[in-house]
């Protein structure tokens, strides 16, 4: 291995290791509350290690939010399209999402959510990113909905207003989690869930028994 | 009326336009990022004005805290309460609190929900006095669900979890009208929560019927 690889590779752990506490502040400061003074900080490298990488903030802020897409992407989305499309797959993709809240693998414990909300008044590219993002989200859970409804395991609904119910149980839980008991609001999410999926199911071995 | 009435009255003009400033900018910056000069600047008044209603940025916080709570109290809460308990009760409240959202009072959509997500993390009496009313909006939620249980229109539920849910989707709804259509989203929030009460319902002439 060269001076050079050796140097690529501290470079790209550095990157990594940084975006991954980025993603973490994120969720406890806000995506602007993020410098890259702070993260030097945080990380213990210089703030022209981390400039190497992100010209600016706004460059930070992007790549940040596309670590998070990943994150999401590895814990929630891959676990459930391991299930063949219908009702089991729905049903993973929920609890795989409050699996991952319940974990605490981020301190505010969605990042979505947490620059969601930060950013609904901020237009320009971070918007527009976090707004493609969830759009994306959405178009998958809706079609994972009208799947089960074509397979014939769930009786049949709107899918993107049953999608939009799916989705608010576990927006409500991430907000509620950090202001009383997290593991009674995430064990209703769960319940909600399950109690509108189980009438609907026409083969109730696909579901949880509770 | 003297020298001394009318400096008190105008002294209660700035406090009030402040508190109302002062909330919907939360809506936008955060409570945090509010800031004495932020809002002196934005009221066209001097610091030293506001100083002599809050000595500092904590306590206009929490006054913006309180403001916050009359205006839930006064445009969700004391229209509900003025149908008796039962089932209209229970609509009434949701329906006020999506009408309420849809009018875009202020500009962030929910003071709760933004500041909700900011104060997770931040213990200290800021955060105290959100989480005591938020359990005091739950308990009002839980108690009007078990009401309408009590007076036989609602066929029986859990109170407490079928709460959780009619709130789920007002929350989501909040979050989401930031980052696609609004009308739409409100839309979904609205015909969740009445698709949940009309099968429970058992007297169906005290819904909407769509």
């Amino acid at each position: 291995m060269t001076a050079t690889d050796r140097r690529l590779q501290r470079g790209e752990r550095t990157r990594t290791a940084a975006l991954d506490a980025a993603m973490a502040l994120a969720t406890e400061v806000g995506l602007d509350g993020l410098s890259l003074n702070q993260l030097a900080q945080r990380l213990g490298v210089s703030k022209s290690a981390l400039f190497a990488h992100w010209p600016d903030k706004q460059a930070l802020q992007l790549a940040t939010v596309e670590r998070a897409r990943r994150q999401w992407a590895g814990e929630i989305v891959a676990p459930a399209l391991a299930h063949p499309p219908g009702v089991r797959r729905l049903w993973a993709l929920h609890e795989a999402r409050i699996a991952y809240y319940r974990r605490a693998t981020l301190p505010g414990g969605c990042f979505f959510a947490k620059v969601g909300f930060e950013y609904g008044l901020r237009p320009g590219p971070v918007r527009d990113r976090i707004v493609e993002i969830l759009n994306e989200w959405r178009r998958l859970l809706t079609q994972t909905v009208a799947e089960a409804v074509a397979t014939g395991e769930l009786a049949p609904v709107s899918a993107e207003q049953f999608a939009f119910e799916i989705d608010a149980m576990a927006v409500a839980a991430v907000y509620q989690a950090r202001l009383r008991d997290p593991a009674r609001v995430y064990e209703q999410a769960r319940c909600a869930t399950l109690a509108r999926l189980i009438p609907l199911c026409t083969d109730p071995s696909l579901l949880p028994e509770e």
